[in-house]
């Protein structure tokens, strides 16, 4: 039978949730990542030295060996320098992630001010311990469509204030995107599997498709199409984030459904399958085990390896209350 | 108490539906409307004389006195210039409805090929009898907020070949529809309530809300505020047509949920809130009950006024299982 091996991959951006959730979807990305970079917006926020080392250890018992949660803590208006450097040093997180006010999921509490002193001031600590900026880019008051975009003029301030803070441009959907994160030499940026696929018209081109619904809203086929290029072309400071991020299936199926799309138990099957239908397949590697391990200077995984077979399989309509990205359809690799 | 009294409206685009939902959704319209005109795609579809005759019937047993249904008929590829003209002539039908193929609910059976030769000889038989051609002005094929503007061309290449053809553009919801509109003498357009309200920020900008979703989506804060421009200042091509389309509830909120937005039960309510907020209250009435007459080449309704009150409600969450527009929201005026 046909087998795809590569280095074990890494996952730069997952949801994990709490409680229940936790438990039952933190399996799916144990099976497939060496590591994954776990998000703070959690209920309650993880925010700091106490929260992580207890998020880390509840995740660490829900994911067997040989997998390592990779930390990170929520920024807030009132994040202080002590608050992210102890979280750095005693609980050992690699990046601080802001979300700007409203802007999705658990956002409420999110920036206001990305040039409030108080925030410089951590930024400035960040930059001088080479801690990561992780950055979920968009203008909330701008229109939907436009926000990654705008935001761009926010990150611009920020490198120019904190030329040495590297920084990870989360999940990009846009050329502009693109086109910023190539010439700003501080900045790196995750692409996620389901931006590779979607465009508006999957969400409201025809019915209407809750489960296609994220933020950063998924733009133009001109955009998707300037995402797989350049994570075709091999571009180093473009890796894989998957930005996997369940909710219950009611709680997208109703008046007001949430963003986030729940992509972790097809994320590898689905790359292999992508990148191999437009014989890209020898660059699947670099995007998900080499270029993201390199931009937070960690090591590769040099132990462990991850091998798919190909045998189709039916992505399940429900998996634990959650519908999953391209549940229904027919995914060609299984991992092994 | 303050009242608001105008000769009685009509709405220049409806969907009944059929079977229960067609005898629960008429009254919300007739209340308020003098006259409606009803869209054909009914399942099945309504498109020869006996099907608008049995169809007219049925409306008018849920409508009561004092309400007139305006006919359609809708086209297909195979549509015969004998079938329009005696659902004309027999049935009294005064418009033909054209949906490009799969472009919204029950269009799966839409027109393939506007220049087809067997629809053109439809067009010019439609073109010297004066029966108006209807209008869903999208082009499926193209990226969803592009569709209308970029099926402009297509209708610009109708207006050529029938100039004297009348032509309402349905629904429109941009810009680029609204100069085109403005520039060819033979096409008007109706303009609904819920896009002088919405953008796409209100589907997919923060949670993804079903009950805001139709073909044409909302677009752009801009595109809004040009269809209020429009109708604002009283240019006569431009009136009113609610678009109101019913869908049960579970068709809306469900993995892949329907386009329509059920507004009918708030229809002139709202529209006089509206007008009155941004002071053009005096421009209503031409908008509802002068300017789409004028254009049909109707008289306008002479002998019965509509009346509200200025008397704040609640609109239900749901109403006979749809969730209609402004669910939960205060309206400030009543039908009296």
């Amino acid at each position: 039978m046909e087998t795809y091996n590569q280095r074990r991959p890494d996952d730069w951006h997952v949801h994990f949730r709490q409680d229940d959730t936790l438990r039952q979807v933190v399996p799916y990305t144990a099976r497939q990542f060496a590591r994954a970079l776990v998000m703070p917006n959690t209920k309650p926020a993880i925010r700091n030295a106490a929260d992580v080392t207890r998020y880390k250890e509840l995740t660490w018992n829900y994911s067997g060996q040989g997998f390592q949660p990779l930390m990170t803590v929520k920024l807030f208006d009132d994040s202080t320098l002590q608050e992210v450097m102890r979280a750095h040093r005693i609980a050992g997180v690699i990046a601080a992630k802001a979300y700007p006010f409203g802007v999705t999921t658990n956002a409420d509490d999110g920036i206001t001010d990305f040039t409030a002193p108080r925030l410089n001031q951590v930024f400035a600590a960040m930059e001088e311990h080479r801690i990561m900026l992780c950055v979920h880019g968009e203008k909330p008051d701008a229109y939907c469509l436009d926000r990654e975009e705008k935001f761009l003029e926010v990150l611009c301030r920020i490198t120019h204030r904190h030329p040495l803070l590297k920084i990870v441009l989360e999940h990009i959907t846009t050329l502009a995107a693109i086109q910023f994160v190539k010439v700003t030499p501080n900045v790196a940026a995750t692409i996620t599997l389901h931006h590779l696929f979607l465009t508006t018209d999957d969400i409201i081109g025809g019915k209407l498709r809750p489960h296609n619904f994220c933020m950063p809203v998924a733009k133009r086929p001109e955009d998707r199409d300037a995402l797989r290029e350049v994570v075709f072309s091999g571009n180093k400071k473009f890796f894989f984030g998957s930005d996997s991020a369940p909710h219950l299936k009611g709680d997208k199926e109703c008046a007001e459904g949430c963003a986030g799309i729940f992509s972790a138990p097809v994320a590898m099957p689905l790359l292999v399958e992508f990148f191999e239908e437009h014989h890209r397949l020898e660059m699947l590697e670099n995007f998900t085990a080499t270029f993201g391990a390199q931009w937070y200077e960690l090591p590769r995984n040099e132990s462990s390896r991850l091998t798919l077979i190909k045998r189709p399989w039916i992505v399940p309509q429900e998996i634990r209350g959650v519908v999953p990205f391209y549940a229904g359809k027919e995914v060609q690799w299984s991992i092994a």
